[in-house]
Protein backbone atom coordinates (compact mmCIF):
# COMPACT_ATOMS: atom_id res chain seq x y z
CA UNK A 1 0.00 0.00 0.00
CA UNK A 2 1.34 3.53 -1.42
CA UNK A 3 0.44 7.21 0.11
CA UNK A 4 1.80 10.45 -1.12
CA UNK A 5 1.38 12.94 1.87
CA UNK A 6 3.31 15.87 3.32
CA UNK A 7 6.71 15.88 4.79
CA UNK A 8 7.01 16.17 8.28
CA UNK A 9 10.17 17.31 10.12
CA UNK A 10 10.50 14.20 11.41
CA UNK A 11 11.14 12.69 7.95
CA UNK A 12 14.05 14.28 7.30
CA UNK A 13 16.52 11.39 7.70
CA UNK A 14 14.55 8.84 5.59
CA UNK A 15 14.18 11.81 2.64
CA UNK A 16 18.10 12.81 2.88
CA UNK A 17 18.34 9.37 2.26
CA UNK A 18 16.82 9.75 -1.01
CA UNK A 19 18.32 13.04 -1.90
CA UNK A 20 21.75 12.71 -0.73
CA UNK A 21 22.61 10.05 -3.36
CA UNK A 22 21.00 12.38 -6.28
CA UNK A 23 22.63 15.16 -4.92
CA UNK A 24 26.47 14.15 -4.52
CA UNK A 25 25.97 12.21 -8.10
CA UNK A 26 25.77 15.58 -9.32
CA UNK A 27 24.05 14.20 -12.81
CA UNK A 28 20.37 14.89 -12.52
CA UNK A 29 19.90 18.62 -10.50
CA UNK A 30 21.95 21.43 -10.60
CA UNK A 31 23.17 21.55 -7.06
CA UNK A 32 26.23 21.47 -5.68
CA UNK A 33 27.41 17.78 -5.02
CA UNK A 34 28.92 19.28 -1.98
CA UNK A 35 26.25 20.45 -0.41
CA UNK A 36 26.08 20.05 3.77
CA UNK A 37 22.71 18.07 4.80
CA UNK A 38 21.37 21.49 6.19
CA UNK A 39 21.68 23.53 2.81
CA UNK A 40 19.99 20.62 1.33
CA UNK A 41 17.38 20.66 4.12
CA UNK A 42 16.73 24.39 3.82
CA UNK A 43 16.24 23.81 0.41
CA UNK A 44 13.89 20.85 0.08
CA UNK A 45 12.08 21.90 2.89
CA UNK A 46 12.01 25.08 2.47
CA UNK A 47 9.61 27.52 3.34
CA UNK A 48 8.98 28.41 -0.09
CA UNK A 49 7.35 25.36 -0.59
CA UNK A 50 5.27 22.15 0.39
CA UNK A 51 7.28 18.98 0.75
CA UNK A 52 5.48 15.54 -0.03
CA UNK A 53 7.20 11.84 0.74
CA UNK A 54 5.94 8.83 -0.93
CA UNK A 55 5.69 5.99 1.33
CA UNK A 56 5.62 2.51 0.26
CA UNK A 57 4.76 0.55 3.41
CA UNK A 58 6.66 1.84 6.20
CA UNK A 59 9.26 2.86 3.70
CA UNK A 60 9.85 6.49 2.24
CA UNK A 61 11.05 5.56 -1.40
CA UNK A 62 10.19 9.01 -3.24
CA UNK A 63 9.93 12.85 -2.16
CA UNK A 64 8.99 15.84 -4.49
CA UNK A 65 8.09 19.87 -3.98
CA UNK A 66 5.94 22.24 -5.42
CA UNK A 67 6.39 26.13 -5.75
CA UNK A 68 5.62 28.67 -7.74
CA UNK A 69 8.15 28.95 -10.16
CA UNK A 70 8.58 32.65 -10.18
CA UNK A 71 7.36 35.39 -7.89
CA UNK A 72 4.66 38.61 -8.64
CA UNK A 73 3.74 38.05 -12.26
CA UNK A 74 5.12 34.23 -12.90
CA UNK A 75 3.11 32.71 -9.49
CA UNK A 76 0.50 31.12 -11.55
CA UNK A 77 2.95 28.57 -12.27
CA UNK A 78 4.40 25.87 -10.73
CA UNK A 79 7.37 24.11 -10.26
CA UNK A 80 8.62 20.75 -9.12
CA UNK A 81 11.81 19.21 -8.00
CA UNK A 82 11.62 14.96 -7.36
CA UNK A 83 13.76 12.49 -6.48
CA UNK A 84 13.09 8.97 -6.25
CA UNK A 85 15.45 6.50 -4.01
CA UNK A 86 18.23 4.39 -6.12
CA UNK A 87 16.44 1.33 -4.74
CA UNK A 88 13.47 2.15 -6.51
CA UNK A 89 14.19 3.23 -10.14
CA UNK A 90 12.02 2.05 -12.36
CA UNK A 91 8.98 1.40 -10.32
CA UNK A 92 6.49 4.13 -11.28
CA UNK A 93 7.26 6.04 -7.92
CA UNK A 94 8.31 9.29 -9.79
CA UNK A 95 5.00 8.95 -12.33
CA UNK A 96 3.20 8.65 -9.33
CA UNK A 97 5.05 11.85 -7.81
CA UNK A 98 4.27 13.52 -10.91
CA UNK A 99 0.82 12.59 -10.91
CA UNK A 100 0.03 13.69 -7.20
CA UNK A 101 1.67 17.16 -8.32
CA UNK A 102 -0.20 17.67 -11.48
CA UNK A 103 -3.54 17.47 -9.38
CA UNK A 104 -2.01 19.10 -6.32
CA UNK A 105 -0.60 22.34 -8.13
CA UNK A 106 -4.24 22.65 -10.35
CA UNK A 107 -5.78 22.41 -6.45
CA UNK A 108 -3.68 25.13 -5.45
CA UNK A 109 -5.10 27.11 -7.97
CA UNK A 110 -1.97 27.20 -10.57
CA UNK A 111 -2.21 26.97 -14.27
CA UNK A 112 0.77 25.15 -15.90
CA UNK A 113 3.96 23.71 -14.56
CA UNK A 114 7.23 24.52 -15.27
CA UNK A 115 10.53 22.31 -15.27
CA UNK A 116 13.48 24.89 -15.59
CA UNK A 117 16.61 22.53 -16.23
CA UNK A 118 15.85 19.20 -17.24
CA UNK A 119 19.14 17.13 -18.09
CA UNK A 120 18.48 16.48 -21.48
CA UNK A 121 21.25 13.38 -20.91
CA UNK A 122 18.24 12.10 -18.40
CA UNK A 123 16.64 10.27 -20.75
CA UNK A 124 14.36 8.54 -18.00
CA UNK A 125 13.54 12.08 -17.06
CA UNK A 126 12.91 13.42 -20.18
CA UNK A 127 10.64 10.35 -21.41
CA UNK A 128 9.05 10.89 -18.29
CA UNK A 129 7.64 14.08 -18.14
CA UNK A 130 6.83 13.94 -22.46
CA UNK A 131 4.57 10.89 -21.58
CA UNK A 132 2.94 13.46 -18.53
CA UNK A 133 2.01 16.10 -20.86
CA UNK A 134 5.52 18.31 -20.49
CA UNK A 135 6.54 19.48 -23.98
CA UNK A 136 10.35 20.74 -24.28
CA UNK A 137 9.89 24.45 -24.86
CA UNK A 138 13.19 25.70 -24.58
CA UNK A 139 16.43 24.13 -25.10
CA UNK A 140 19.73 25.57 -23.41
CA UNK A 141 22.82 24.86 -25.04
CA UNK A 142 25.59 22.97 -23.44
CA UNK A 143 24.24 24.61 -19.64
CA UNK A 144 25.13 21.55 -17.48
CA UNK A 145 28.33 19.99 -17.30
CA UNK A 146 27.94 16.45 -16.42
CA UNK A 147 30.54 15.05 -14.48
CA UNK A 148 30.98 12.13 -16.85
CA UNK A 149 29.49 13.32 -20.31
CA UNK A 150 30.68 16.79 -19.93
CA UNK A 151 28.65 19.71 -21.69
CA UNK A 152 25.07 18.79 -21.91
CA UNK A 153 22.04 20.57 -22.96
CA UNK A 154 19.35 21.25 -20.30
CA UNK A 155 15.85 21.42 -21.33
CA UNK A 156 12.81 23.72 -20.23
CA UNK A 157 9.83 21.72 -20.14
CA UNK A 158 6.17 23.30 -19.92
CA UNK A 159 2.39 21.85 -19.43
CA UNK A 160 -0.80 23.46 -18.69
CA UNK A 161 -3.44 22.14 -15.84
CA UNK B 1 31.12 61.11 -18.63
CA UNK B 2 30.02 58.05 -17.22
CA UNK B 3 31.45 55.15 -15.64
CA UNK B 4 29.83 51.15 -14.33
CA UNK B 5 31.17 50.52 -11.67
CA UNK B 6 30.71 48.59 -8.65
CA UNK B 7 27.45 48.95 -5.95
CA UNK B 8 28.55 49.95 -2.68
CA UNK B 9 26.36 49.60 0.02
CA UNK B 10 26.42 53.89 0.35
CA UNK B 11 24.65 53.72 -3.31
CA UNK B 12 21.26 51.75 -2.27
CA UNK B 13 19.25 54.93 -2.04
CA UNK B 14 19.92 56.01 -5.20
CA UNK B 15 19.95 52.33 -6.50
CA UNK B 16 16.59 52.33 -4.93
CA UNK B 17 15.17 55.05 -6.95
CA UNK B 18 16.10 53.33 -9.83
CA UNK B 19 14.93 49.97 -9.11
CA UNK B 20 11.43 51.09 -7.05
CA UNK B 21 9.48 52.36 -9.97
CA UNK B 22 10.14 48.98 -12.38
CA UNK B 23 9.61 46.55 -9.54
CA UNK B 24 6.21 48.87 -8.19
CA UNK B 25 4.95 48.33 -11.93
CA UNK B 26 5.29 44.91 -12.11
CA UNK B 27 5.62 44.61 -16.05
CA UNK B 28 9.04 44.14 -16.55
CA UNK B 29 10.50 41.42 -13.82
CA UNK B 30 8.36 38.42 -11.90
CA UNK B 31 8.85 40.03 -8.54
CA UNK B 32 6.31 40.65 -6.19
CA UNK B 33 5.15 44.48 -7.24
CA UNK B 34 4.30 44.84 -3.16
CA UNK B 35 7.68 43.30 -1.95
CA UNK B 36 9.12 45.95 0.50
CA UNK B 37 12.68 48.13 0.60
CA UNK B 38 14.69 46.01 2.96
CA UNK B 39 13.19 42.68 0.45
CA UNK B 40 14.36 43.98 -2.50
CA UNK B 41 17.72 45.02 -1.20
CA UNK B 42 18.23 41.75 0.26
CA UNK B 43 17.67 40.44 -3.51
CA UNK B 44 19.45 42.77 -5.55
CA UNK B 45 22.72 42.90 -3.11
CA UNK B 46 22.63 39.65 -2.50
CA UNK B 47 25.84 37.84 -1.65
CA UNK B 48 25.38 35.06 -4.46
CA UNK B 49 26.20 38.15 -6.81
CA UNK B 50 28.11 41.25 -7.98
CA UNK B 51 26.21 44.47 -8.44
CA UNK B 52 26.97 47.10 -10.30
CA UNK B 53 25.99 50.75 -10.90
CA UNK B 54 26.05 53.05 -13.97
CA UNK B 55 26.47 56.62 -13.03
CA UNK B 56 26.40 59.53 -15.55
CA UNK B 57 28.38 62.48 -13.75
CA UNK B 58 26.97 62.11 -10.43
CA UNK B 59 23.85 60.63 -10.94
CA UNK B 60 23.03 56.74 -10.61
CA UNK B 61 21.04 55.88 -14.08
CA UNK B 62 21.05 52.44 -14.20
CA UNK B 63 21.84 49.18 -12.26
CA UNK B 64 22.44 45.79 -12.68
CA UNK B 65 23.21 41.87 -11.15
CA UNK B 66 25.29 38.93 -12.67
CA UNK B 67 25.71 35.43 -10.93
CA UNK B 68 25.94 32.37 -11.55
CA UNK B 69 22.58 31.41 -13.18
CA UNK B 70 22.71 28.05 -11.52
CA UNK B 71 24.77 26.28 -8.84
CA UNK B 72 26.66 23.42 -9.38
CA UNK B 73 27.05 21.57 -12.78
CA UNK B 74 25.09 24.94 -14.08
CA UNK B 75 27.71 27.46 -12.59
CA UNK B 76 29.60 28.54 -16.10
CA UNK B 77 26.18 30.72 -16.78
CA UNK B 78 25.93 33.45 -16.04
CA UNK B 79 22.39 35.49 -15.21
CA UNK B 80 22.19 39.57 -15.03
CA UNK B 81 19.00 41.73 -14.36
CA UNK B 82 18.85 45.41 -15.77
CA UNK B 83 17.56 48.27 -15.12
CA UNK B 84 17.67 51.44 -15.92
CA UNK B 85 15.83 54.81 -14.56
CA UNK B 86 12.34 55.87 -15.60
CA UNK B 87 13.52 59.11 -16.96
CA UNK B 88 17.22 57.80 -18.59
CA UNK B 89 15.22 55.27 -20.85
CA UNK B 90 16.55 54.79 -24.44
CA UNK B 91 19.68 56.52 -24.64
CA UNK B 92 21.64 53.64 -24.25
CA UNK B 93 22.23 52.89 -20.65
CA UNK B 94 20.80 49.54 -20.85
CA UNK B 95 22.95 48.86 -23.41
CA UNK B 96 26.13 49.99 -21.70
CA UNK B 97 25.51 47.78 -18.82
CA UNK B 98 24.70 44.73 -21.26
CA UNK B 99 28.34 45.15 -23.11
CA UNK B 100 29.82 45.66 -19.77
CA UNK B 101 27.98 42.50 -18.38
CA UNK B 102 29.14 40.55 -21.08
CA UNK B 103 33.02 41.68 -20.98
CA UNK B 104 32.56 40.80 -16.92
CA UNK B 105 30.84 37.75 -17.18
CA UNK B 106 32.98 36.27 -19.97
CA UNK B 107 36.57 37.84 -17.73
CA UNK B 108 34.80 35.96 -14.18
CA UNK B 109 35.03 32.88 -15.99
CA UNK B 110 31.50 32.18 -17.13
CA UNK B 111 31.11 30.50 -20.95
CA UNK B 112 27.47 31.21 -21.84
CA UNK B 113 24.91 33.58 -20.54
CA UNK B 114 21.03 33.17 -20.01
CA UNK B 115 17.82 35.60 -18.97
CA UNK B 116 15.64 33.17 -17.53
CA UNK B 117 12.33 34.85 -17.73
CA UNK B 118 12.27 38.60 -20.44
CA UNK B 119 8.59 39.33 -20.50
CA UNK B 120 7.58 38.72 -24.16
CA UNK B 121 5.78 42.32 -24.36
CA UNK B 122 8.80 44.39 -23.16
CA UNK B 123 9.50 45.31 -26.96
CA UNK B 124 12.34 47.37 -25.85
CA UNK B 125 14.62 44.96 -24.12
CA UNK B 126 13.66 41.88 -26.36
CA UNK B 127 15.14 43.62 -29.55
CA UNK B 128 18.19 44.91 -27.10
CA UNK B 129 19.04 41.64 -25.99
CA UNK B 130 18.52 40.25 -30.02
CA UNK B 131 20.90 42.88 -30.81
CA UNK B 132 23.42 41.65 -28.09
CA UNK B 133 23.60 38.71 -29.56
CA UNK B 134 21.04 36.68 -27.30
CA UNK B 135 18.94 34.06 -29.16
CA UNK B 136 15.02 33.08 -27.83
CA UNK B 137 15.95 29.75 -26.80
CA UNK B 138 12.24 29.04 -25.22
CA UNK B 139 8.58 30.32 -24.93
CA UNK B 140 7.26 29.97 -21.70
CA UNK B 141 3.60 30.35 -22.89
CA UNK B 142 1.58 32.90 -20.77
CA UNK B 143 4.03 32.58 -18.11
CA UNK B 144 3.73 36.19 -17.15
CA UNK B 145 0.54 37.83 -15.74
CA UNK B 146 1.11 41.72 -16.83
CA UNK B 147 -0.95 43.86 -15.26
CA UNK B 148 -2.01 45.56 -18.42
CA UNK B 149 -2.30 43.09 -20.56
CA UNK B 150 -3.01 39.91 -18.51
CA UNK B 151 -1.54 36.38 -20.25
CA UNK B 152 1.54 37.04 -21.96
CA UNK B 153 4.66 35.07 -22.89
CA UNK B 154 7.86 35.17 -21.25
CA UNK B 155 11.21 34.16 -23.59
CA UNK B 156 14.40 32.07 -22.63
CA UNK B 157 17.37 34.18 -23.92
CA UNK B 158 20.87 32.60 -24.22
CA UNK B 159 24.05 33.31 -25.70
CA UNK B 160 27.47 32.24 -25.68
CA UNK B 161 30.38 34.40 -24.61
Amino acid sequence: MSIIRHATPQDWPALWAVIEPVIRAGEAYALDPAMTEGEARATWLGPDRETFVAEYGSEILGTYYLRANQPGGGAHVANCGYATAEAARGKGVARAMCEHSLMHAKARGFTAMQFNFVIASNDAAVHLWKTMGFDVVGTLPGAFRHPKLGFVDALVMYRAL
